[in-house]
């Protein structure tokens, strides 16, 4: 029956004097992160928690972070991470929703803490930052001190071993249920397209509480590679971390690569260490990939699509599938095929198979898609009727198999009763060269229902005119898609902790007092 | 929930008009088997049989094996494939034991059919051969022409699939109870560290019969690749067939590509295209692996360990892992580091793991271990005792993961009280630049209890004394290891039907009226 700590014993296993972890100057092997692990959560369980409670982290990336996980794995407590980018009230619904007693915390949220704790059932907060720890609360490094290291509380199969809230930011948030299964699952399965070894080193620069990141948290793990942490991305930092620690590989939503290729020193630093970089959670505009592909000469880029529930990846782009140039051109805007244990169809409304090429929902089965929403059950059996999870994307698949997301199905827009893929429409403007980042959302027409707006942000000494742009897309996709309105901004663009840009936000504004239909 | 038919399904969503099969001629697509598949059990369900029954097959390797696999496997029918070396009151012990009720046979085994059919409960005879179809039974190309396609049965997750048999060519014969589940990640699992995809050409040697082949039956057809046919092992046809079809890729078994090396044609064929030898069921001898690596020169050369009850594979040996020379060059004994859905440890009599470097058994446990031996249960509560499946064979585990297999538990000699491991003096003779093929056993002694004893066939041509040949395994090995008698002989070593040496039977006669007593 797996195990998530099964990933921790192989990493000592086969890499047990070899490098684990290495953040701010602080350098572990494997058997000592094990070991480290093993106390920590007896450590715990000498506070009282016991197998099934739920221990938050509200933390920016680092060691302790990665410890955190498996502590939480070993002692059968469930983790909870907390999105960074979190107002004290929802900090406060997370916790609350999810019953958590424990939370690990580090200095950059401490002046947030008075702000919610006491609208919480938090028994213990533990710290885990690198100052002196406030009182009142544990200190990770103390509890690893004290133990004792316990047995592996042998929590595994279809046991819940963590609960990753979606819809934070936006909506209404639900707590996805990973089971040790789904988890050991998705990183066999990742493993089976990517090539995570023991001579890897992953720069972790995506925050840790995301899926994204704690998947490579986790493949690194089974893998025996070495981690290295960054508390949080920042494109200067990243291009020096990179030579400086001889990264080979990493995970980066697209945001992040767009704003690496952009920076002015990706030109003068030695990427050539750089193996294996891994993309996913929100749509990569084509004219960002091959620049990405110029910037990292060694580097192989591959797509991972998926979500939370789907503990997260469906599909991944094979390298030996990709084209820059020739007929098969298009697939650089495909998502890949389906990973080998993931079954994954486009389904109509009722649950059937469409043709190749024709739109619908992505669905997936199989054993890492999640086992529900945390105490929503009618939502989970909608999510996961038919035996299928619904992602609520639309997309399509070609003849080899290719997945193409064309938009989140609430991003899509309506327009004179023709749909719009805001992607699509995205990837014509990210094609001028002046544009540095741009969203394409709905807004409330009185002709169209919807009517395509876009708002863009130019490059630095870089010029066009709404009309510019706006013709420019004229020539890559038909009229109807184009935008009928367009507002430049100096600003950038709004991220979700996850680094996905906040069309919610930015649609706000237009739509005070008037109801948006999504399917 | 995993399916074996969703491993066909994936290969049509990946490469449905690609060339999934050719055999003797006959080409198809993946959409047409799978199309085959679906009415050869639509066509099995109109003979009568139900979900649970048992379909066996006795037949040398073609594309009609495939489809038995696949077609048993929709229909929800217990595939059972009886190795072809048997006799026909060991195959009718198969039979009995299985309580088959279905066979499939070809021209090469009708002969044998009088002798062992009524002591069976067969109630029909599928004759998949390529001569028209014998009276009294179906073919198997009519019952697909016949059909009618039928939705897959939907068996999966802990639902037996099917029974590999064990043993049978010595000792008692055990049905290994193979899952949906086990075989799908086995499946999942062997493809992190192998590389089939859609463009693979595999060719399929090995009988198919043996799970080892079965293996490769699946993960090419996950992968979508191309499967091609020899109905048995000939060394010359093999590598006449290699350029012919641009074969990229297959598993061998060490006797095989010892053939293979020693073979004249071997230095005038081109081998450009052999990107990947999978090998396995028995030790490799390092001399021979060294003459391989030179004759297919751009193939990398994947060594699997593990056995049947573990669906097979336990261990994989990383290419980057592998050292040709210098301080690492002792790898090439190396089976490889578990793979990372299958926890491999080496433990002692008391299911305590050992430190690094000691021999011991090696044991697994993960979704790919079988369910339990077909009625019998105390043998599968034995041999799974404490969670783990216990493999019988004594081996290590280096600081790097990488497991020695030492022996088969029941190979070991015991000579003077110090445990002798028959591979590793076969190791030391294949060093003889003399020796085509050798077997070391335990032979009675009176003074030592066992003594080592060597049978050798040399090369055509080549000349070596039986004095000279113990000479040099002095040079190479301990005292206490060595030969203590050879034998030579000009015959081939008897193979069993996967192709292993049998050394049972070369055991036999030095055993008569004596009690060997095996851990």
């Amino acid at each position: 029956m797996p195990q998530v700590t099964q990933m921790l014993r192989r990493a000592v296993q086969l890499n047990g004097r070899g490098l684990a972890t290495e953040c701010a100057g602080r350098k572990r092997t494997w058997a000592e992160v094990r070991d480290r692990c093993a106390r920590l959560a007896g450590g715990l369980a000498g506070l009282g928690f016991q197998p099934g409670d739920r221990i938050a982290i509200l933390a920016l990336n680092s060691d302790r972070y990665l410890e955190y996980y498996f502590a939480c794995a070993w002692g059968g407590f469930l983790f909870v991470p907390i999105n960074t980018r979190l107002a004290p009230p929802e900090i406060a619904h997370w916790l609350t929703d999810s019953g958590a007693t424990g939370l690990f915390i580090d200095e950059a949220f401490l002046p947030a803490l008075p702000a919610f704790r006491d609208k919480t059932g938090l028994r213990h907060i533990i710290f885990c930052g690198d100052a002196a720890t406030p009182d009142g609360m544990q200190g990770h490094d103390a509890l690893v001190q004290a133990g004792p290291a316990i047995d592996d509380a042998g929590a595994r199969g279809d046991t819940v071993a963590g609960l990753f809230y979606t819809g934070g930011t936006t909506g209404r948030s639900k707590g996805v249920m990973l089971s040790h299964g789904n988890l050991l699952a998705n990183a066999v399965n990742g493993m089976t397209m990517l090539s995570f070894n023991t001579n890897s080193v992953i720069l972790h620069a995506a925050p840790m509480f995301h899926i994204a990141d704690a998947t490579v948290t986790l493949f690194g793990t089974i893998a025996g590679a070495t981690h290295v942490f960054m508390a949080r991305f920042d494109p200067a930092a990243y291009l020096a971390m990179v030579p400086r620690h001889r990264i080979t590989g990493g995970l980066c939503v697209p945001t992040m690569i767009n704003m690496l290729v952009n920076h002015p020193d990706v030109a003068t630093t030695d990427l050539s260490s750089f193996r294996e970089m891994v993309f996913g959670a929100s749509p990569m505009p084509e004219a960002v990939l091959r620049r990405a592909l110029q910037a990292f000469p060694n580097t192989r880029f591959t797509q991972a699509y998926g979500q939370t529930e789907a503990a997260p990846v469906m599909t991944l782009m094979p390298p030996e599938m990709l084209a820059l140039e020739g007929p098969k051109v298009g697939r650089l805007r495909a998502a890949g095929i389906a990973t080998p244990a993931c079954d994954v169809q486009i389904l109509d409304a009722e649950d059937r198979e469409v043709p190749r090429g024709t739109v619908g929902e992505i669905c997936g089965r199989g054993p890492n898609i999640m086992l529900g929403y945390w105490n929503q059950p009618e939502l989970s059996a909608h999510t996961l009727r038919n035996g299928w999870l619904h992602t609520g994307d639309g997309g399509w698949m070609d003849e080899d198999g290719l997945v193409y997301v064309v938009d989140r199905v609430k991003d899509m827009i309506i327009s004179g009763g023709e749909n719009v893929y805001s992607a699509e429409v995205e990837e014509a403007l990210y094609a001028h060269p002046a544009v540095a980042e741009c969203a394409v959302i709905g807004v409330p027409d009185a002709t169209w229902g919807e009517r395509v707006h876009a708002i863009v942000r130019l490059k630095a000494g870089m010029a066009a005119t709404e009309q510019a742009l706006m013709d420019h897309c004229r020539t890559l996709i038909a009229g109807f898609k184009c935008p009928r309105s367009l507002a430049l901004r100096e600003e950038p663009l709004p991220l979700s902790g996850a680094g996905k840009i906040l069309k919610s936000e930015l649609r706000a504004p237009f739509w005070v007092g008037v109801t948006r239909q999504v399917n």
